[in-house]
């Protein structure tokens, strides 16, 4: 994402020392003008002709990951999320995928075997979205260091940003968010002496880890249908929302009873006493896709219901982002996540529950 | 680079994992070709009419740098160093500067003016190139984690990789090399009680890492006088010269009398006791180009003295890179670079002095 990841910062000093900078490249035969875009999914440069290349880069913690740690993620996983990590982005902007570029650096202590499936991770998870690992840097670290950098192409105006929404159209979502956060909270939980779902409900749990995926599926489908604005969702869903809608300037209205939850969400929210809805809701890395669109077109985004696409609000005026269900309007439920909060899974396990910070 | 750091890995399973990848994007009104090319400075993308987009991506050890780790390196130098290390993959395939992404996570205890400090050097970097930093990944992690990913752009055709010397080339170098290294071993032994060089000396090694310079102001003219490769000097002359030499399937003449030994590099080597040509060839990230180019276009690069480009051998039939002086042909001189190596300055200094590893 293009300076999005830590919201305060990214007010306050990267926009100022940044605003204004755009440039353009002119030479024999091209032309090329860099957009800015602090707070979008990626950065996004217009070139001569009918192409626009969308660039977004993205480090993930990999070794630190809580399931990392805790046993439940491979080497491979960990390669296979960065790609696709970075992938959502360029998803998230209405792109087709160009390639990525990769960062991985190793301990001195790490074999040719854990290398290789780190890597491997990478290419089946390229292959899986139909691009290719173009290149990247490899070397030694004090340890595992992961980061990618995913380039997209849309034509001339097609690229979808995060700023377009407007009062009345309509907010839709891909399919289940929750889950990867869900995960987190329960292996967290687990580890400390909780209890013990089915072991299909941790294999769908783990999956959302371990093979996640850029919903390349419909990112050109929301740029067939006029989507006004996008976001793909790495901080749960009501961070996704709640950014969408400031980036816009507009407010949203989300209907409750249109959010499904995810079984294996509300199996984790039951066992652990916490509000599945609030749950589905909270910090999340599950990579769908949020997105508004002229309400003109609620049909043809309705018919990619078997697409696990759900439209669950609308854009309003105002700034005010909330939640409607029969007991009125609130704001959204759930705990977004916020860099440096500790470990996650239980930090939003003890708020759901109402217990603070422990 | 595009998996170049670690070039064992990079050829027995980089290249094995990806062998053959490539891939295209066609599209409503554009089509992009990922031309694969690991071992070369950038990646490089063909899209729709007259545009090369080429990509490079570079994680730097930033705060593990023995000089920021000896406190002569500041924040911003950091952030100055990062942008410039990865448009310098750019300006070695002879493109202009489209942007760079960057990745700055900072550990928990990083205030906003030591935050604001790295990106400030990013910006500076940038400015000082004529390009921008478009956007980027900021967030937490345990240190202080950058990287980049530059972007860059030339007429079709006109990328230059690090395979197209030929027998009967002449091989240039467009400045000073071995300053930076000089400048690591200088400050290490300083530290372990060394002898002090002049003020001015001290400065002149630490600018090397403080203002690093991707070399644009030369890559266009590269194009245009048919370089036939091209490599930045990031770790070293000596392995610079080798690398480009295997990857071109050629070998190398290197006439040491036109190798200009920089008077830096010649105080310390003389301060300590080693010598100053193998000190110049050694390990050391200059950002200086390295090109082959065809012998008749020797005039035209000769009257390039002025910027600091100077003939210093010629490509030769076989595999062999050699240094050819008074007494004859003998391997190049110097210590190249090789990760997990340990202190480096200190591991340079030892092997050239005939200590061996201590």
């Amino acid at each position: 994402m293009t300076f999005s990841d830590e919201p305060s910062r990214v007010a306050q000093i990267v926009s100022r020392l940044f605003a204004g900078s755009s440039k353009s490249v002119v030479g024999d035969g091209f032309a090329a003008d860099a957009v800015i875009g602090p707070g979008d999914d990626s950065a996004m440069f217009r070139l001569t002709g009918d192409v626009e290349l969308v660039v977004s880069t993205d480090y993930v913690r990999g070794p630190k990951f809580t399931l990392f740690e805790l046993g439940h993620l491979s080497l491979y996983d960990l390669g296979y999320y960065v790609a696709v990590a970075n992938l959502s982005d360029v998803a998230a902007m209405g792109a087709a995928p160009l390639g990525i570029v990769t960062i991985v650096r190793y301990p001195p202590d790490m074999t040719d075997d854990e290398f290789e499936s780190v890597l491997r991770g990478i290419r089946d998870a390229t292959d899986a979205h139909h691009t290719t690992n173009i290149g990247g840097d490899i070397g030694g670290a004090e340890r595992l260091i992961l980061a990618a950098t995913a380039l997209g192409v849309a034509p001339a105006g097609g690229t979808i940003t995060r700023s377009g929404a407007r009062p009345g159209d309509l907010v839709a979502v891909t399919g289940s968010v929750g889950v990867a956060g869900a995960a987190v909270l329960y292996f967290s939980e687990l580890h400390a002496g909780g209890t013990f779902a089915a072991q299909e409900v941790q294999e769908k749990l783990l999956a959302s880890w371990r093979r996640p995926r850029a919903r390349f599926d419909i990112a050109s489908t929301l740029r067939s249908l006029g989507a006004t604005s996008c976001q793909d969702v790495s901080d749960g869903l009501k961070l996704t929302l709640e950014q969408l809608a400031q980036t816009s300037g507009v407010g949203m209205a989300i209907d409750a009873a249109q959010v499904a939850v995810d079984p294996n969400v509300a199996v984790v929210a039951d066992l652990l006493g916490v509000d599945a809805l609030a749950l589905a809701f909270s910090a999340s890395v599950d990579f769908q896709l949020v997105f508004t669109f002229p309400a003109s077109e609620r049909a043809s985004v309705e018919a990619l219901a078997a697409l696990g696409v759900a439209v669950i609000g609308e854009v309003t005026d105002g700034s005010d982002v909330v939640l409607v269900d029969a007991s009125g309007r609130r704001p959204l439920p759930g705990v977004s996540w916020r860099h440096q909060a500790g470990p996650i899974g239980a930090a939003i396990g003890a708020h759901l529950r109402g217990e603070g910070t422990r």
